[in-house]
C-alpha cells in the first residue's frame, strides 16, 4: 500500500495518543456530568478545573480566565459580537485584519451596516497588517482590533506586540483580539507582551478532537455571552462542557507544549527541505508569505498549474495538501488571504497551502517535492494540448 | 467495591461502546476535515452526511433540514435568537413553558425588556402546560413558542399536538419549537403531527459524548445563524464539524432508535418499581409530575428531608441522583419548574430526580429502593436532633 503524507495540518490533525486516552476515559469511565452535585460529577469538575488549569498555564493566565467552547469559531464569534455590545454607542467601528479567519470576517462583516462600521487594516505582500495604515485606522470610537497570531494560509507571523502597542495608544478602550487557532501550542504565545485583551485557540489543529475550543479573555474584560443557559464556565459559555475535548484538549496542549522548540525546529526543517526543492526544481514556482514564516505552513504558488487540478494529481500520490485553506474551502472561490496580499489571479490559483505537524519527516519532505514536481510537469505538459486532449477522451 | 447505581442518566450517559468506536474511528483513522478538498477531507464529508441521515431518518425529515451544533444550549439559543430575527418587527412576542430548560429560558429573558415581550406559559400540578391558558396568550404578534417534548426533571410529556395546533390557529406565523434533548430517541417524534417548526436535540444524554448536539428547521423556516465563518453545515452553523461527536451520535441514537420500544419497556419497570418501593416504604414520599411521565425520569419527594443532604447519603452507599437538574445544580436555589408547578417548598427542597437508561436494571431499582429509605429514615433520625448533634461535632 501506499504510504500516505499527510501535510494538511492546519486544517486539522490527528489525535495523539494522550489526546484519545484522554477523551476515551471522560467518555467510558469518568463520564459524570461536571455540574452534577454528587461525587460523580465532582470528579469530573475537578478534571475540567484541571484542564483548564493545564492550557491558563500555558498561556500564563489565570485559569478563572480561560472558557472553553465548542470550537475556534465560537471564540471568534463570541469576541466580535461581544465588543460591539460592550462598546455601546460609543464605540461602534471594527478594526479587522483583511487575513483573518472567516469566523472573524463574517461576524465583522454582519455588523458592518447594521449600525457598525468595519475597517479591514491592510497587509503587505506578505500578509502582514501594515502597522502604519492601522494607526489610520485607530481612534477612540474603535471596539474591537482582531489581528491572528499566524495566518492559517501564509503561515505569516502578525507583529502582535506593535498592533497592541498602537491600539493601546490610539484606542485605549478598544477591545484587542488575537487570534491563536494557529499558533497557540506551536509558537510562544505572549499575551501580556501583545497587550492583548482576548485570545480565541482550538484543539483540533493541535492533536486533540474537533468540537473544542477556549477563549480567553483578560480579568478586566466584560463582554456578555453568546450562549446563554444554565450558567456553565462561570456563566459565561452555557451547556454542558465537552468534557471528552476538553481533557483531550489539555492533553495535547501540554505534549505540544512540552516540545514545541523541538517540534518547531523539526517542522521548520522539514518545511526548508521542502520549499528549496520546490524552488530548485519547479520552474516559477514561488513562495506566498514571509521567508521568516511559522514553522508549520507553507505556502506556494505554481504558475500555469490550477491548485485543485494539482491537489487531485498529489492526493493519487498518497500526498494531501490544501488549496486554500479548509475551513471554507467547499464552494469557496479563491482565496481572500492571497488576494489581500495583492497575488495576480494566477498566483492565487495555483497556490497551494503545504502544512505540518511533528510526526512529519524529513524524508516526507524529500518524496512529497518529487511528487509535487512531477505532477506540476505533468499537468503543465496535459494542459498545454488541453483541446485537443480533452477532444480526445470525449470520443474514446 | 461497592457496585454503582447510576440513577442520574437525565444529567448525562455513559458513552456507549458503538458511539465510543465511531469517535475513535475519527479521532485515530479517518481524522480529516469534511470541508477540505482531498480524498481524506471527501470520505468525512461522506461519514458526516451519512450521519445527518441517519438522525434526519430517525426524525423523518430531510436530512439537509437537520444541522449538528455543538450541544444542545447551543440549538435552544439558535431558535430563541433567530426567532425574534426572523420576526422582525412585527413579531416581538415570546412565549416559553414555565419549566423549559435554562439553556431556552435564558435567552428568552435577555431578550425581554430588550424590546421583546417574554410570557411563561403557565403548567398545572403535573408540570404540564396549559392549554387554555396557552390559547389566550396567543396571538398575531407572537415569534416563537417554545415547549419541550419531556420535562428534564420531571418526566413530563407535554401535549405537542394540542399546543402545535393551537399555535397554529391562533399565531400562524410563530416558529414552534420542541425542545427534544429528553426526549429524541427515547420517546417516539411526531415532528408533523406536532406541526413544530424547529426540534432541538443533544447526544450526551443517549450515550453519545458530551459536546455535540443537532437542530432540525424545517425547510420554510429562515432563521440567521448564530456562529458565522466557514460556512459549514450550509452556512447555517460555521466552525469546523466535530466529527467524532457526529458520527458517535449517529451510531448511538441509531442504537437506541433501535430498541426504543424494548428500553422504554425496562426502564419504565425500573421506575415502576423504584417508584412503587418508596412509596409504599418511605412515609410521605410523593411523586412530582405525572404517572404517565416519561419512563426514563421519576421526580420524588421525601417531606422532612433536604434533597442535597439525601443525595450525599445515597453516594456514600454508590447511588448517584440528581437534586434539581445537573444542568444547573452548581450554585442554583432550588428548583423553578417544581416551583411552577406550584409545589410548596418543603417539597420542592426534598425533591429527588432518579433518571435512567437502558443499562440499568430491576435488581438496581430494588437496591436502590431500599437505599432511599434507610437513609431518609437516618437523616429524619439525625435531623430531629439536628441543633444538639451539629453542637457535639463542633466539640468534637
Amino acid at each position: 500500500m501506499m504510504e500516505e503524507i499527510y501535510f494538511d495540518n492546519s486544517a486539522t490533525t490527528r489525535v495523539s495518543d494522550s489526546a484519545w486516552e484522554a477523551a476515551s476515559r471522560a467518555m467510558r469511565e469518568e463520564y459524570g456530568n461536571p455540574s452534577s452535585a454528587h461525587s460523580r460529577g465532582a470528579r469530573v469538575f475537578h478534571a475540567l478545573n484541571q484542564a483548564r488549569a493545564t492550557i491558563a498555564g500555558l498561556l500564563q493566565v489565570p485559569p478563572e480566565e480561560l472558557y472553553f467552547t465548542g470550537c475556534g469559531s465560537e471564540g471568534n464569534n463570541t469576541v466580535v459580537y461581544g465588543a460591539v455590545q460592550a462598546g455601546r454607542k460609543e464605540r461602534r467601528r471594527l478594526l479587522v485584519s483583511a487575513v483573518e479567519h472567516p469566523s472573524a470576517m463574517e461576524p465583522a462583516k454582519y455588523l458592518a451596516g447594521r449600525g457598525y462600521e468595519l475597517s479591514l487594516i491592510p497587509v503587505d505582500r506578505e500578509g502582514v497588517v501594515d502597522l502604519a495604515a492601522l494607526r489610520q485606522l485607530l481612534d477612540d470610537r474603535v471596539a474591537l482590533v482582531s489581528v491572528m497570531q499566524v495566518n492559517n494560509e501564509t503561515g505569516a507571523i502578525q507583529p502582535l506586540t506593535e498592533v497592541g502597542q498602537a491600539v493601546r495608544e490610539l484606542a485605549p478602550r478598544a477591545l484587542f483580539h488575537v487570534d491563536g487557532v494557529q499558533g497557540f501550542a506551536r509558537l510562544p504565545v505572549r499575551l501580556q507582551a501583545w497587550q492583548a485583551d482576548a485570545y480565541t485557540i482550538s484543539g483540533h489543529k493541535i492533536h486533540a478532537p474537533k468540537g473544542i475550543g477556549g477563549l480567553w479573555l483578560k480579568g478586566s474584560v466584560r463582554i456578555p455571552p453568546l450562549l446563554r443557559g444554565g450558567g456553565q464556565e462561570r456563566r459565561f459559555r452555557s451547556g454542558t462542557e465537552n468534557m471528552p475535548g476538553i481533557l483531550a484538549f489539555a492533553a495535547a496542549a501540554e505534549e505540544a507544549a512540552a516540545g514545541m522548540e523541538a517540534f518547531a525546529r523539526q517542522m521548520a526543517a522539514v518545511k526548508t527541505v521542502l520549499r528549496d526543492r520546490l524552488l530548485a526544481t519547479v520552474a516559477g514556482a514561488t513562495v506566498n508569505g514571509p521567508a521568516a514564516g511559522a514553522p508549520h505552513i507553507l505556502n506556494m504558488s505554481f504558475p500555469g498549474v490550477r491548485s485543485e487540478m494539482l491537489l487531485h494529481y498529489l492526493e493519487q500520490q498518497g500526498l494531501y495538501v490544501s488549496s486554500g485553506s479548509a475551513c471554507h474551502s467547499r464552494g469557496s472561490k479563491g482565496s481572500a488571504t492571497l488576494a489581500a496580499m495583492g497575488l495576480k489571479p494566477e498566483l492565487v490559483d495555483s497556490a497551494l497551502r503545504f502544512s505540518f505537524c511533528r510526526y512529519n519527516t524529513m524524508a516526507e519532505a524529500e518524496r512529497a517535492a518529487g511528487i509535487v514536481a512531477a505532477a506540476v510537469r505533468e499537468i503543465q505538459q496535459l494542459t498545454g494540448g488541453i483541446g485537443k486532449r480533452r477532444e480526445r477522451w470525449q470520443t474514446d
